[in-house]
């Protein structure tokens, strides 16, 4: 038999330990920052009926980029691409009993079979952040602030990124009163929304056959269409409102759509200042009119969502760390020799008692052998425990990171770990 | 169009907001007790090559309970429908780089195609811990240990469940020292595997048709073989070592195997001693030969596996809480007019940046009405902010469970938030 390939399967990742402890890290900020908005989290599965997605509740209807598979019960069942059609499922599910607006979030694995490259992956995570039942401009400008307040609280400036801001009603606007029909309105969002995926002459030519103009000249040349006043008036208040919030990096971008057909009011994406990093960190929108898809009136709805490698990058370009050291081991305790490991165990149980992180040898390593596995392992500090320390009831603590050793009575020992010092 | 269907993928759970704090509070409470035995936590994509699941790696060989299928790159891909073969695999990729023993846990979603019935959902969750490069005794003795600490962490005492342990290295050592034959000792394992899953009468004659004896017998029968004498003896020491350090529950059950043919060692489960809840809560063992699948040296590891159904039920059986507020909103800003949420917004923002978590009300609602609300929501505090409240820089706080309500400068809110009092 030829040994089995120790391979994830491609395009997904392991998280070995020190990866996984850094995603957390971020997710616990994350978490940290939505909870003071009053967020409160929610989860579902990843398999979802395949029907969910093939309404107008995404762009992905069918599409070459879902997991779609049938099950053994003949039941068509698709891996999650995204979380906002199950958000609006779950909502219409308990709408009558629910208050509202529900202020949500959730940090799900989604799915897209993608040919693997930087920053596209089959799975990743994605916050998604919605505030639902809320119509009103206070809601666009609250989801907003919370998507920098997120970046803020990894420690990014304000230069570092932008927040691009459109608006659907005001590009729906200015299409009708260019007399556009509705396809030739919808074929031209979905044309802009894939302009930075198309070469330049491409884009025109195709720009050209539904209009000749861009959207910028679209909206400017509307005239007196007193929808596409309204529209621009409402959009350029919710930016200045966000510049007296503390949001002074706001700009409107008319090119700006988003792929998928369920907006219907502002879009927004957050893009890294960088010119290496093009990618938008987060995007989103209002889509009043999803939930209805379930049933019932429509319940308003503004939300976005932000992926964990895009995130990842933007950190790193920025020199941004999250301490991710929270729950690693504090304590490497070595054993003279192996029949000291049940006293060391039993120790170790005191010092657990009262609140340590406490990593014990079981090796026959000796303990040279045992301060370099600590040392490996990054654990912090280091002391044997054996027949000698049992009879003085005395240890020497060895901070690995300076060679510093003190000596101290085992009474000591847990305030010691629990001050850090 | 009608309706789409609110109903998640059937066998499968939607957590709304307050299902997953009590999910989160469980794993939190784990991650804690696990830290501070050293354990570190990994994880890893759902998707995993069919192949993991056909080798010898695990029970689940091409069975109808997994979820499997062919992606558009002809590659067949499984739901993992249990964690210890994707464990096998990391370790196996990184033995040259890492240190050993890895002390390691994961709460992966795991998949079974099961028709859904109370406590077996298609989805669930399963803490993963397993002590890997260490096989001693000692490694046998710290996992069972753990394993009872999990559940002494939620309040449990020994009285509510009781530690069967068996050894497969003795049951193989009986079946021999009774000149069993491979292929007769394996159909004997599988089927004390199943015993208490079929009728005893059927259970008989199918024991019968491969030996006359129970395992009690086969093992008390087998004379003189040395083989048996020393397992009997390393199990009946290890029941002993637990009761010295503090687990006094832990009882010798010859008819205990575990499903999976990678056992090579010690086996335990541990059981609600409620009659209700006959169903195992961990289970665990010793694999020494799984992780050579992949090539190399043998590595020794020892595990076990705890659902989340079976734990949830076992605490809600002994009365067990697990606190689950940790996240939720503490105060409710109310809003006496829409005009007035701008400034309840900024003051919310003072708020949090110190710390609070902070509901803002952004509704028409009148105050009796967002009082009502915040009581619904379960928010503990409520304020009115207003124009007079900007003007006085005085608030009137509402404790909503007892109705008591006091005065005080704006200036000493976080403080009181911060104390909870």
């Amino acid at each position: 038999m030829t040994d089995l390939s120790t391979d994830p399967y491609k395009g997904v990742r392991d998280f070995y330990p020190t990866d996984w402890a850094r995603m957390q890290a971020m997710f616990t900020r994350m978490r940290a920052t939505l909870a003071q908005w009053g967020y409160e989290e929610y989860a579902a599965s990843p398999l979802e009926r395949a029907e969910l997605y093939e309404a107008k509740t995404s762009e992905e209807i069918v599409s070459e980029q879902t997991y779609t598979f049938t099950d053994r019960g003949d039941r068509r069942v698709t891996l999650r691409p995204e979380m906002t059609p199950t958000l609006a499922r779950m909502i219409a599910g308990k709408r009558r009993e629910m208050p509202l607006p529900a202020r949500w979030f959730s940090i799900p694995n989604v799915f897209r079979y993608e040919r693997p490259q930087k920053g596209r992956l089959r799975e990743h995570y994605q916050l998604n952040v919605d505030l639902v039942g809320a119509g009103s401009a206070e809601a666009d400008l609250e989801v907003i602030t919370v998507a920098t307040d997120l970046l803020k609280s990894f420690g990014a400036k304000e230069s570092d990124f932008v927040v691009r801001v459109n608006s659907r009603a005001l590009l729906t606007a200015a299409c009708t009163a260019a007399e556009l029909n509705a396809e030739a309105s919808r074929a031209y969002l979905h044309l802009l929304d894939k302009k930075n995926k198309m070469p330049a002459e491409e884009f025109a030519a195709a720009q050209a056959a539904i209009t000749a103009k861009d959207p910028l000249a679209l909206i400017e040349d509307a005239g007196t269409s007193p929808d596409v006043a309204r529209e621009k008036k409402a959009l350029l208040d919710t930016i200045e409102a966000l510049a007296r919030r503390g949001v002074g990096n706001a700009v409107f971008d008319p090119t700006l759509t988003r792929g998928f057909d369920y907006y219907t009011g502002i879009v927004f994406e957050i893009f890294d200042t960088n010119p290496e990093n093009p990618r938008a960190l987060f995007g989103g929108g209002r889509f009043d009119r999803l939930v209805a898809l379930f049933g019932g009136d429509p319940i308003p709805a503004v939300g976005f969502g932000m992926g964990d490698v895009t995130l990842a990058d933007f950190l790193l370009t920025h020199g941004l760390t999250v301490a991710d050291t929270d729950g690693r081991p504090e304590l490497y305790l070595g054993t003279p020799s192996p029949e000291d490991i049940p006293g060391a165990q039993a120790f170790a149980a005191t010092l657990r008692a009262q609140g340590s992180r406490v990593f014990v040898n079981l090796t026959e390593k000796n303990l040279g052998d045992q301060i370099k596995d600590a040392v490996k392992r990054g654990i912090p500090l280091f002391l044997a425990y054996g027949a000698n320390e049992v009879a003085s009831q005395t240890v020497r603590m060895k901070v690995l990171a300076t060679g510093e050793e003190v000596g101290l009575p085992v009474s000591e020992l847990p305030l010691r770990l629990r001050t850090g010092s």
